[in-house]
């Protein structure tokens, strides 16, 4: 059965300002509940309509389809919902290939980017304060679980860029060809907001411009979607290190 | 000011069916509407808070904020919104690198599929008859004008690879690693669904198995988004086109 009271915490952690108060977020669906169960993340409660996931019985709440429906933000709810404490943020390595968000507003873009970085074996990606938040359902519901893989901190752009020794990659339209660029194994790489690209006071930061050039006809000054701007330079930049 | 009958047809081309029956479909705001009026597109009614757009007079027609309104599908309505005739289906060419969707559902993710072809210069997709209709007014919006220059053909998919010429690769988790493969100039490239990638009888029409190698730890079958695997493939295979 479940409270009043229960449903009401659920509710209020689609708010980012009451997740930050609470210290939790919202897992859905058995995919990725399993996935959170099976990584170091804390398990507060967990919603099912079935008996069927490992955890400490005490944690776990057994509901009926019509109380999962109450407390879904999912169209088609899947068999669970979990509240997962949300970890204190890990001071991020300052060495490796480390991915820098500038203002990514999108939950779906940043959702897929972490996913890219699972993918690519990238464990860093620093998010701007004005990043869309990474517990976020919508997000936490795109990455499929690679959340619980990938180390994401939210700072202070231009102080962290300061701060850094690696070389700062930035895609610009002037930059260099990717594809021909030379490629470090370590190194920042910035990407921009969705409308606006890489912001002024960070694109004085770039010291190594790279640009993703266009094969198709001549045409005004359009973009790629930032995820998949993101898996192109991820794709490349980690292609040099296959040994061939 | 607008008609009843206006409103109403606009309001009928949100669904295929009425898109098909008569040959239309909507563009919004002003950059996607310019994108349309330079291409070849016909152009059958623009309505307009501003004139601001080079078009036939007889076909411009200025309403208000609030008419607007009523006939957006957009929370944040930008200027404009303008009904096209749908082409007669381009019968694509037989050469060059073709990209083929097997079942693409997400009008987000065809929508950025469209733009990716058009940045590579990739002008022939071939799309299965049930993949999502690229005149959705989401999948328009997405492209961002890229929907002009890039023909779209639905087709059945088994027949056409099976009466082509070209090798069809089809990214698999057992195919070659695409990084070190050989890649040609010419070719087909099939992308599956999103959530259950290529079908069997499509799977059993490719000759060149190729994957996109994962760098992070080994985890569980994971996918990429098809969106991004698309920008990655075609990367690659353009990549190789550039003289170094």
């Amino acid at each position: 059965m479940l409270s009043k009271n229960q449903i009401k915490l659920i509710k209020s952690l689609s708010l980012k300002k009451n997740r930050q108060q609470n210290g939790l977020f919202l897992v859905e669906g058995i995919k990725g509940i399993s996935e959170f169960l099976k990584s170091d993340f804390v398990l507060k409660t967990l919603y099912t309509t079935k008996p069927i996931f490992k955890a400490d019985a005490q944690l776990i709440c057994e509901i009926s389809e019509a109380e999962l429906k109450k407390i879904t933000s999912l169209k088609n709810p899947n068999t669970a919902l979990a509240i997962f404490e949300i970890p204190e943020q890990i001071k991020n390595q300052t060495d490796g290939l480390i991915v820098v968000l500038d203002d990514v507003r999108d939950p779906g873009n940043l959702g897929t980017i972490i996913r890219l970085c699972d993918w690519y074996g990238v464990k860093n990606l620093v998010c701007s304060k004005n990043t869309v938040d990474c517990y976020n359902s919508k997000v936490v519901q795109a990455t499929m679980g690679s959340l619980t893989r990938v180390n994401i901190e939210y700072l202070d752009l231009e102080m962290y860029l300061e701060s850094s020794k690696l070389d700062v990659f930035g895609t610009l339209l002037e930059g260099e060809n990717i594809y021909t660029a030379n490629l470090p194994k370590e190194g920042i790489i910035v990407l921009g907001n969705e409308a606006n690209g890489i912001s002024e006071s960070i694109k004085a930061k770039i010291n190594r411009k790279i640009s993703i050039p266009q094969f198709g006809v001549i045409k005004d000054t359009e973009s790629l979607n930032v995820a998949n701007a993101t898996a192109i330079v991820l794709s490349e930049f980690k292609r040099r290190t296959i040994e061939t």
